[in-house]
């Protein structure tokens, strides 16, 4: 099974609106006879590019695979038919299918009489499905919040520059996320700021994706339609862009220029609502989104509570003035503040790279510290 | 070698103003013979411990020390004279002594006729010492900040509320910390908002300690004599306590309650200068600091570039909102950035505990970015 998630770890970033799959097909006898993943949209599925490998070896095999197989008939056949077809005798999956269409196919498996297990390595699965898992769960794209900042939570110096804050290290590992996500969104802050370009076009990716690159769609957060002007270098062509504008706003600048969304205004009135930008992007079949900045559209996502990820690039450096990384989310007080639990720590280059997961239960119900000495201010 | 240094690091927090050194007596077979290390000022060096454990045994035998033995007659004889009475054919040390007054030791050594060899394990032998080594070299304590912030970068919410910013684990390392230095210094904005003791009174480390704890002084920076109020818990008598205030501040209801010392103001009127505090604190022989807030405070300290380590809680939450770590540093461009390296990411509870030390060379010095294909600015 371990080699199953690892299979399907290389489908990360093609297989959009669908999940990673990966699949070993042991034979009768417990050996390795075929292997596949998930590679695309519209491709054959990790079961069938196995069985094809495993050829006749798979009759009285066992298939392990990192999801549940499918049950319906969508792009490609149902994989139950498939692995019954085989004469597969025995299924291992890691992580049940959550998505109502194709749910159901254990229960054909063993309807066919083949023996189904279910759970092995299931964290290890998850965690390599985490965003199409997050999004059919949540009916709305995976949102993954990246942040560069120095050690004391600055974005920028206090004269607005930040080249070099973080390392060339991390920036090529923020184009691997790019890669990885359906769609970048960034606020109209940073789009009148920097001007980004916002595609994928890190050399290194460009060499090891080749043509498996997609370009994520660029999207602009521009309540007012006032940040993306003619020349703009989101509207280079060089991938799609869509800019999410007020239902009220003056976008007729844009017109034939660039897709353009209406959306409500955010309760009270400041910028978009986010579940509506959600609901727009899953509609079109964005399920995984990489959230760029800048501070104002960050604290908005986390005041919806819509931050599935965070993964924030911290450079060692102090700069003790300029913009913080996130602003207004809405949180007053400590008690409110979002909980995370760090999933993991990485050097890149002289950067830390850590990444978090909302979750962790509220500290009111924690369990009583460990050092009632300490007087409840923070270590006085 | 690795012994002595485990040994050395025995005695961190209990030997101040002297450093910590751990010494191994190999006999003249090159078998372990004798062990030790200074355990406080006024008591025997490590040397004193090791070769009276050895006895005769160290007689034609090797010290292995962690620094260059001492050639002078403090409140102890010379190391130099010990080792060469007792018969030892050779010394092996790992980092010069930089202090003057002791130094020496080596070349006494060898007039002796002892074989002398410097320099094994070297860097872990400094970084046991390193605010003894830091206090000598720059004749200031060493400066180790230490805060606590959320991933954001605040260390409280718009409310000021902070409780439990930071785990039980974190708040019980810095009592840690605490225990390892001479002073622990404040600024007036957390004297006043915080009322804090300052004491190490984390029951853990008073049973590991017990007799060997060490209060270290309370030190106050209030500049105005504003913050430091009759009945404050820095005056409660379970600790020394100096208050640092402005030469032209009406310090007149601190008389007789806490010992005042008068500092002039740093250029440009905010704060006192730190490096005559520093110079003061030095005088009165406080080898290191632990600089715990708050963010004015830090910040001056940043500008004066008397950081010599940074000690960061990131507790895994999010703000939005809320007071910065670190303030005004004098830091108004990138390029001007105090650059850190970091020396260790730790996991404390569900916190993270980076340690940093300034000295990564100004980014304009740094190679050429490898990816050349990424523009300038920050990762667009």
């Amino acid at each position: 099974m371990r080699r199953a998630v690892t299979l399907a770890a290389r489908g990360t970033g093609s297989t959009s609106p669908n999940p990673v799959v990966g699949c070993v097909i042991l034979d009768a006898a417990g050996e390795p006879a075929g292997e596949g993943y998930h590679q695309r949209a519209g491709g054959p599925h990790a079961e069938i590019h196995a069985l094809r490998a495993a050829g006749e070896r798979a009759r009285g095999g066992t298939a392990l695979v990192t999801l549940e197989p499918c049950d319906h008939t969508g792009r490609t056949g149902p994989c139950t038919g498939a692995l019954i077809d085989a004469g597969i005798a025995r299924v291992v999956y890691a992580v049940a299918d959550p998505h109502d269409e194709a749910a159901g196919g254990a229960a054909t498996l063993a309807a066919a009489g083949i023996e189904v297990e279910r759970g092995l390595l299931a964290a290890e699965a998850e965690e390599v499905n985490l965003p199409w898992l997050t999004s059919v769960r949540r009916r709305r794209p995976f949102v993954r919040w990246k942040y560069a900042a120095t050690l004391d939570g600055r974005t920028a110096a206090a004269d607005g520059t930040s080249r070099w804050i973080s390392s060339p290290a991390s920036r090529a590992d923020v184009h691997r996320l790019r890669a990885e996500a359906d769609a970048v969104i960034v606020g109209s802050g940073t789009a009148r700021a920097d001007d980004p370009q916002l595609a994928v076009r890190h050399p290194d990716l460009l060499d090891t994706l080749g043509a498996g690159l997609r370009q994520p769609l660029r999207v602009v957060v521009d309540s007012n339609a006032s940040a993306v002007r003619p020349g703009a270098r989101v509207l280079d062509g060089s991938a799609p862009t869509l800019v999410a504008v007020a239902e009220d706003a003056d976008a007729a600048h844009l017109e034939g220029l660039v897709p353009v969304v209406r959306l409500p205004r955010a309760p009270g009135g400041r910028g978009l609502s986010i579940p509506m930008l959600l609901r727009t992007l899953y509609e079109r079949e964005v399920r995984s989104v990489l959230l760029e900045g800048g501070a104002t559209l960050a604290g908005a996502f986390v005041a919806a509570r819509s931050v599935d990820q965070v993964v924030g690039y911290l450079a060692p450096a102090l700069l003790g003035a300029g913009p913080a990384v996130l602003a207004d989310a809405g949180i007053g007080t400590i008690t409110d503040a979002l909980r995370l639990d760090v999933t993991g720590v990485d050097r890149l280059g002289p950067d830390l790279r850590i990444t978090a997961v909302p979750g962790r239960p509220a500290p009111a119900a924690a369990p009583a510290p460990a050092t009632p000495a300490v007087p409840a201010s923070e270590e006085n």
